[in-house]
Formats: C-alpha cells, structure tokens, sequence
C-alpha cells in the first residue's frame, strides 16, 4: 500500500466558481467534487464535514462543493468563520448547482428532469477532469444511473456495482458486493462483481490473493439458487482466489475478503447490519432497566460496547465505492453526519491514489472470462 | 394464549418397543416423537435433552425416542442412571430404526435409500397417531423433505416452509419466512408464507393480526425484484395486516410481526444473525486485550453482554416451524446442546397445544386468494 499518497499535480479548473470569501487557490493533491445538497442533514453537514476533512488533511484534500451557491456560503460562514477560513484557504471551492434530486426521486426520471442537479453537475466536473473524484451522500440510485451515464462503465464490465464494507471477527474487512445496485443479476454479473471486489480490496487493504466466495445457502457446489449455480462454475474457472459458496455466518466470521451476491441480497444484509448496533443498544437499555446492579454493569460496559459498535458504524467507513465506472463515485449514506461525510471524503481520496480502476482492469486483462 | 395446555388424551402406541428399564407407561397429555440420530451431537445431547424436558416438564411431555436402540439406551444410562430413571418413567419410550440420515447426505436420495432412518420412522409415528409431533435436530432438507412426504401437505398450500424467529428491539420477535426450505420462490408461494406466518404468530404469541410485511430493498411498492413486485400486489390484496415493504433493518428493529422473503435471502439472513454472538464475543476479547482498564470493563460487561446475547441464542429457540405440513415438525439446529433439543421438544408441545395447523386452515378460508 502506498499511504500516504504520492504527489500528482492538479490543474486548476477554469470555469468554477470562485468560494467568494478570498482566498488563494492553491494547487493540490487530490481534488474531491462533493454534492453539497446530497444527504438527509445537506447542506449542513456536507459543508462541515468537508471543512473538516480540509482541515485534518492538512490540506492535502482539495473540495469543490457543489449545490446551490447561497445556501453552501451561508453554511460555510456558519462553519468556517473567522480562524477556519485560514484552513480551508485555497482548498476550497464552491460551484453552483440549482437543482437537487431529492432523496425520494425515482432516479431515472429525476436526472431526465432535472439536468442542472448538483450530482449531475458534480459528475460533470469528474468527467471532464476538474475533480479525480466525486462523492455524494444523496440519492444513491441517481448517483449509481447519473455516475453510469456521465463517466460511462469501465470496458469489458456490463454493471458497475456498489460494494459495502463489513467488519469481521478477524482484523481484516469484508467486501459484499453487490450491496443494491443491481437487484435482478445474470450469472456474468456475479461473477464481474468478484473480479472487481478483488481488485479493489487488493488496491485499497494491499491484499494478495483476496479470497473471494459466492454467497449462497450451503457450502456444497450443489446448493444455491439458479443464478449463484452458474456463476459458481464460472468463478470456478476464473482468476481469482475463488473459496466456493460462503453462508451468511461467513461475512462476520471473517477470513474471506470479497463476497458475492445479487444487489436485492446484497441490500438486504446490508441493512440488517447496520440495524445491529441499535438493536444492541436497546437491549442494552432494557437490560439496565432491570436493577440497580445491572445498570452499573451498563454503565461500565458503555465504552467497551460504544468502541466495538464504532466498527459497526457506517459513518465510520464514510461510504461504499460504486465500481465499474470510468471514474471514482463513492457513495455516501443518506444519514450520513459531518463526521461521515468527512470519512467519506477521505475514502474518495484513497480510492483515487490507490488507483482501484486500474486494477480492475489489469484484473479483467489476466481473465479468461473478460471479455464482453 | 392458553397455557399451560388444555388435557387431551393421549393413545400409547402399541407397536413401539419398551424402554427395557422397567418404567410403567403413564397416559400424557402430550408426545413427541424426537429423532435420537439427529444433529452434530446426537444421541448424546438428544437423550439428555430429552430426559431434561420430560424432568423440566413435570412428566406433562412424553418423548419417543427414535433411533439405533442401543445407542440409544446406553446414553440413556449415561444421563438418567439411578435416581434419574424416577423422573423419566412411563415418560420416555425408544423406537428403533436402524439407519441415520447424515447431516451431509443429500436429502431426496438419501431418503429412498434409507428407508429406514429415524427421520422416516419417527415422521410415520406421528403420521400414524402415535405421537402429536415430530422434532429433529438433524438434516434439514431431509426433515424437510420427509416431513412433507410421510405428512402430506395442508390442503391449499403449495410449499411447506421453515420459519426463524429473530430478536427484536421490542418485546416482540419477528418471524422470517422462508428461512430456507425454498430456495427459488414464485409470488403465489411468498402470499402463502404470509398467511402462515401470521397464523403462526396469532397463535403461538396471541399478536392480534400480526403486521406482516415483504423483505425488500425499499420501503416503496415499485422497489424490489421481479417475484416480490407481483407479491406485494398479492398480499395487498390478501385478508392479512401487510404493512408493505420492510427492509433489512426492519427485522431486529421490531414492529414487523412477520417478514417474508424466498429461502435463498431468508436462509443467508438467518445464518447472518447468527454470527451476530459469536462476532461481538471476538470483538470484545480484542477490546479486552488493550489494556488492564479495558480488561476490567470487559469481565464487568461480560454478565451484560451474555444477557443480550442470549436472546439472540438459537439454542434457546429450540428450533423452527416447519409450516404447512399435515402435522407438526419442528427443525431444530444441527448445532444443538441439550439445552436446545430440550426448548426444541417444548416448542414442538406448544405448536400442538395452540393448534397452529388449524390456524392456518382458517387462514386458508378467510383468504380470498386461498384456493389453489
């Protein structure tokens, strides 16, 4: 892994907006276009979490906010007065947008409507070179269709997916994908899902050989349903470091580093896990509603049960990478804080200076089944 | 909820064999025929579960144990020598049956050439009156399997499913169906896991119109795959409480009494929660192996945690419904301790005693979309 990233020269876009409170542009490392209006708390939390993300970079990160100008600057005042200007000077930069594609648009439709949105226009600025990467925590339908449309899927893949981070028993990460993007799948997809769930996860975690599964319903090749018994045979004959059939217990259990499932799957597991840490906190609460004895044991048990549940967090991960796509499109949560948003930023970051596109393609060269 | 149950006369069997203890055959309310082979411990946890249901019962559970008789009886001596045969007497009888279905072989084939197996005999005991249900902890697609065969199906119902109850964060658990007795599901089928799923709940907790919603990837009507958008216009127009789509996250968030879904995402959900325990259990080790504070916290929450947890515990479920079989036959964990077989043998006497098969029935005919 190359952390931290090396330097690469960025080229000042010329026809954005200036943040108007003056500041000198400087040339930076690595640019991040984020949909300010994208997310339940935008812009609000959008802006502070690029600022702060600006600001525990070092500078190192480059934002160029993307939303409506009035509201983005009256937020930025709130959140970067006085002393936080000198932070975030030549760092940041505001670019307007006058539509938003709220969070419950029907996405297709919405990107026909609405061709000024803040995704559209953010993905635009990607595109065509202002930004290595764009990042929203708005409408992940819209950002997955308008990411497909205006940056275009990578050769030799017929559907980006978004992958989704678990933590495991062991130290290292799970990669389910696909996590919803693609909820009726062939078994081809499944198995380009695999090809670039390894390479992200080798790019990003500098794992050899990732061992990728195939989740199904029981470990014997025999067990599965239509689509996961074809995609066995072709994973089978592929490239990567393919375990066979894994089981729900296996995501947690750790040990393998990609697995792979249809998106209505895939979304559905998703969420159960990001239900747990509530549903442990409630328990918790009843549990110390029961004495005095057993509410000390909360009390204490607070910190440990708080550290173990920040893994759970997905505010932590920041956001889960759309693959596939000629560019860097992550994904954020729709509930996402400033905190995650800022984590999302950073995530955005990596994704470009690991350079996981590259890899996925070097993966798709060194297979037997990649071609279209 | 009745319960305790009413007393309902019950017909010693006539050709089954003798424990060779010496125990006088007392008439019980309730039998159940429990396969001794089944399960990663069997006989031995089988037997001693057994002999603690019958001990924990207060003898209102008889128990036929099916299986290889001299395995059988020599466990028997093992958990209820001297003192403990008082306690089993006239309440513990063994059926022999020379073949066991291992938990590996495939189910179908291995029932044609087993014909023999503790499964199939004890299945035909209850088919044939001599006990009021049938549990296992052993293969599953075979108990499946058998189950609907020796049994027969409930008239109006295409596929027998297998159910999971979960945890909530409410005081209520929710009940997936089908957890994965049917891998590849059509709409008709998911109605049907609707309908028996909210007569299981009515009767087996007393929710009145349990809410029953469809495990899907959005909360709106047009978000799903092929088979649950025509299901979701099926349960709407169904005579049950459908609350629409539900999402992963509705499951241990509670409020969903019911949530159905094909077996294929039922089955990896399932075995996804769990490894809910055993993740947190390794995530608090590493928490307590930071530091001697970290260590204390963990030993204090340890009692906390283990209270959570145990709810989320299989073995204390006992096991799942299999529903829609002319019968009762109850699924329990490969995994078992005595402790599950124990709540599998109790969960079997309470699906008797409330009558859930009748449930369904009514179900069947206050259904407008009841007839096949």
């Amino acid at each position: 892994m190359r952390w931290p990233p090396p330097r690469r020269r960025y080229e000042p876009p010329s026809s954005i907006t200036r943040f108007p409170i003056p500041l000198s542009w400087k040339e930076k490392d690595i640019t991040i276009v984020v949909d300010a209006m994208g997310g339940d708390y935008a812009p609000g939390v959008v802006v502070q979490g690029a600022v702060d993300a600006i600001a525990e970079s070092s500078g190192r990160v480059s934002v160029i906010l993307v939303g409506r100008q009035q509201a983005i600057e009256s937020e930025l005042r709130k959140h970067a007065p006085g002393g936080g200007e000198a932070n975030i000077a030549g760092t940041l930069r505001v670019v307007h947008a006058d539509e938003i594609i709220e969070m419950h648009d029907a996405p297709n439709s919405a990107l026909k409507s609405k061709k000024n949105s803040s995704i559209a226009v953010g993905l635009a600025l990607h595109r065509d070179g202002k930004a290595d990467a764009f990042a929203s925590a708005g409408n992940t339908g819209a950002v997955l269709s308008a990411s497909t449309l205006i940056l275009g899927r990578i050769k030799g893949i017929g559907r980006p997916t978004i992958g989704a981070l678990f933590p495991t028993a062991k130290h290292t990460p799970c990669l389910l994908l696909d996590a919803g993007a693609n909820v009726d799948c062939r078994a081809r997809h499944l198995y380009e899902f695999g090809l670039m769930g390894s390479a992200y996860v080798a790019a990003m975690f500098g794992t050899r050989h990732p061992a990728v599964g195939l989740l199904s319903i029981g470990e014997e090749e025999t067990k599965g349903n239509e689509v996961t018994l074809e995609a066995f045979k072709m994973l089978k004959e592929g490239p990567l470091h393919f375990v066979g059939n894994v089981e729900g217990r296996d995501i947690l259990r750790g040990g393998v580093d990609v697995v792979v499932c249809d998106g209505f799957v895939g979304n559905i597991v998703l969420k159960f896990g990001e239900s747990i840490p509530s549903f442990l906190k409630a328990k918790f609460l009843r549990y110390a509603s029961r004495g005095p004895r057993e509410k000390l044991v909360a009390l204490l048990a607070r910190g440990g049960l708080r550290s173990v549940m920040q893994e759970m967090d997905y505010q932590e991960a920041g956001g889960v990478p759309l693959l596939g796509v000629n560019g860097v499109s992550i994904i954020g949560h729709g509930g996402s804080s400033a905190r995650a948003i800022k984590n999302m930023i950073f995530l955005a970051e990596k994704t470009v200076v690991q350079d996981v596109n590259g890899k996925i393609q070097d993966s798709l060269h060194g297979s037997r089944n990649g071609e279209e």
